[in-house]
């Protein structure tokens, strides 16, 4: 068992933790939790982290080829990102997936995320995106990190299922998604058409901007349609989480008719 | 100019912020940041604390009538909920609204939250809610406060134009709720009716449940008809704040037909 918070993969983890630089090179990322552990797949996996107490009342939990590295509450608390620790964490490789893999879906539905900011906002947006059969989501290089410990938590077991891909420039990405027949709606408050007047069963990409800021203007404008979903009394916009909910559901109603 | 955290009115506010019981006990509650502060209803101001600074750079933001206390950057600090405070901060007396009234509405469209307990799922709900044009939310006792900070403050102003209640029990109001020609939706895991099958344009009302369990079952049981929404992939749940989203987005798209 790990008793010191000096032990060098304790260290590391402490590290990983915080560092959103240091996962990205590393590649790995962490995820805590009896719920989210179960669900990380087998290829991905590194190494598991327990405490004797956790082990002891729920190792048959967990995959019985798992084999946790004991620590002590101790070091369990210093590793762990939350406040009353479960006394799990894994180190986990992270996905990889290509910008191409996720245009040429064959009936497209993706969400494009633009310097996104909110990391339950970003979490929130893969549960929903899996839920209503998002096939990718694209995201710009500023975006929050979906590593983010707050993020990986929020998307419910969705990052270990949802391709995703960062990308350094979103109006180039926009060219190649319309190369691949995809229609691009850019969810805007200046949009003329409503969302639900558009019909979505063909290839459908949509633009969601900043939480505060909105779309970028040279993203917008690489748009083929701007929409917006219509807003009642002294509302000025919605949550990005529940704009994007609202848009994916749509692409689903339709898409089941 | 207040410079002391000792000064009575301070201490009241720290109290304030704190207590949920002393709130309602006064009928109070904080609203903080110039955004909100210049949507607070004028029946409803009670006093208003600033920054010098504050006051110096954006006075003509208020409302011309508004004169604040001014605090020091130290007080203010110390009276904040937020860890980079804006420095403007209001006392505002809590809305009333009766439940007979809410159900009364000519073409209801009513939520009801059932022991929800996350504060920004609430605010988000509310800022939905008005944009969505929800006529009215009715939430059981042990809901989440509405006038806790992080909720006021994600409710982006929709808490002072959306009329809600508290009740001390849920199906007795869904009971009432049936006289006045309600249907009552659950929104449940286990609905057996798609959500968007159904015909909202009359009076409808949704129960929302508990984050992590759902609705408690005896609501449940008192319900109309129990709906769902389709989930792919392994999603076993929507967030909160999103089922309802898609639920009264669905309504405003039925009724703009």
């Amino acid at each position: 068992m790990i008793t010191s918070i000096s032990n060098p993969k304790i260290k590391d983890i402490i590290q990983l933790q915080k560092k959103s630089r240091l996962r990205n090179e590393r590649g790995l990322f962490l995820v805590e939790g009896i719920r989210m552990a179960r669900e990380i797949p087998a290829n991905q996996m590194v190494q598991m982290y327990a405490t004797a107490d956790f082990y002891q009342k729920s190792r048959q939990q967990l995959p019985q080829e798992i084999r946790p590295e004991l620590v002590s509450e101790q070091v369990f608390s210093a590793m762990s990102d939350t406040k009353t620790p479960q006394g799990v964490l894994a180190v986990v490789k992270q996905s990889e997936y290509q910008p191409e893999t996720l245009m040429s879906a064959e009936n497209a539905h993706l969400l494009v995320l633009d310097n996104l900011q909110d990391p339950g906002n970003l979490g929130t947006i893969f549960r929903t995106a899996e839920a209503a059969g998002v096939t990718g989501i694209i995201m710009s290089r500023d975006c929050v990190d979906i590593y983010n410990p707050k993020t990986v938590r929020s998307t419910m077991g969705a990052i270990f299922r949802q391709p995703f891909v960062y990308v350094e420039s979103v109006p180039e990405t926009i060219a190649q998604m319309k190369k691949h027949g995809i229609t691009v709606y850019a969810a805007h408050l200046q949009g003329r058409q409503t969302y639900d007047k558009e019909n979505y069963r063909a290839k459908t990409a949509f633009l969601i901007g900043n939480e505060g800021n909105g779309l970028r203007q040279e993203v917008a404008e690489a748009a083929d349609v701007w929409i917006r979903i219509p807003m009642e009394g002294e509302a000025e916009s919605l949550n990005a989480a529940v704009a994007a909910a609202v848009l994916m559901y749509e692409v689903n109603r339709q898409r089941r008719k």
